[in-house]
């Protein structure tokens, strides 16, 4: 018995913030905004994992204006998520997701990411797929106001 | 024997329209412009059931120049394409699907949109999902000029 | 044993550019940049057959910076990315794609574009649907600035 599930997030990009994607911190001049680490790849997967089985989205279970979710690293909010689809019964068969950003190049990074989140959800790396791309300098993610990330999953019971 | 869908619908928020979003008509100073009654929800759900089974997309099977559909209730669509579905032998596993607005806030509607999609799609509410999210006031969304609307299904023969 | 794949690519629209969209050359007085063909579909294809197996993107296997790939026919990367799929046993059950667009039309090109999908991965064209949406003259799209197609597979061992 198989579940697909989708998630998409935005973070604005600003200085004096980390740019935390994927649970890696990476050298840039701009930082993700947010209430959290601002982890736009993680809050993209753990919304689909709740999307697949219908658990509601991010903004229910950790809402932004609760000060227990302040600066946390997303790493947490994706296990917690994890947790909910193993009690259904599920397990993730591959995550597959897209970054949407302009800069920097997130290429020699993209194994580590996938590293962490394959060990927050019990998979291997060969079973987690980071992708990014830019738009082609058009858009708010163009003019590096900011980036986008898609994750799309497959699990099983 | 399964399949997967996906679908993407845009409408412009304007003065003087309802806003309906998942057969749900929410309070609200600007409503969603469009032919029928500019559901973004249903239409990309619709899109993405037509799309499993490359069945066409809605613009061709509802064309918004057809004054058959004017003004129509998009459950109606919705109906009209699982039918489609179904002749071709296949069910609806589960519907992830995704909201992008900046206001209003939707989450106190969204169980009521699930029970209509799952009403039109023969699911329980266990099997249907409505997240939403803001794009952090970046683009026409964030600028409240427009919303969209993201759906996944998954099908089995 | 499923997996499912995402791709999301986008091109800018510019005058003296041809407008190859799905394998298919379409008239228009603009045409997709990039330093291939700039087939915004097939590079969403074949980024979402890559990532569902984890192998990486687009960008990665062919660099826009690599004189191999200068103008080169993405029916080429596609039919190679399909090949990267097959080695690791694997065959793809169903591509449901959507192009956001606000000009041309193209419904009436959109069979042939299957066609070349379909011949590239093995499949008939009812495995394969190009859908297509304008977004309602919002954002980059809605200017007629760029187009994005989005990409989902299945792919089964």
């Amino acid at each position: 018995m198989y579940r697909i599930g989708f998630g998409i997030d935005f973070h604005q990009l600003v200085e004096g913030r980390d740019l935390v994607i994927g649970g890696v911190t990476i050298p840039h001049h701009k930082g993700a905004l947010g209430h959290s680490d601002a982890d736009v790849l993680l809050h993209a997967i753990c919304d689909a994992l709740l999307g697949a089985l219908a658990l509601g989205d991010i903004g229910m279970h950790f809402p932004n204006t609760d000060p227990a979710f302040k600066d946390i690293d997303s790493k947490i909010l994706l296990v917690k998520c994890f947790e909910l689809i193993r009690e259904k019964g599920y397990r993730v068969v591959n995550v597959d997701s897209s970054l949407c950003l302009e800069a920097p190049k997130i290429k020699k990074y993209s194994g580590q990411m996938r590293e962490v989140i394959a060990s927050c959800l019990d998979l291997t790396i060969d079973d987690v797929s980071v992708k990014a791309t830019t738009t082609e300098t058009m858009g708010f993610v163009g003019r590096e106001e900011g980036l986008v990330a898609y994750a799309n999953v497959l699990l099983a019971k």
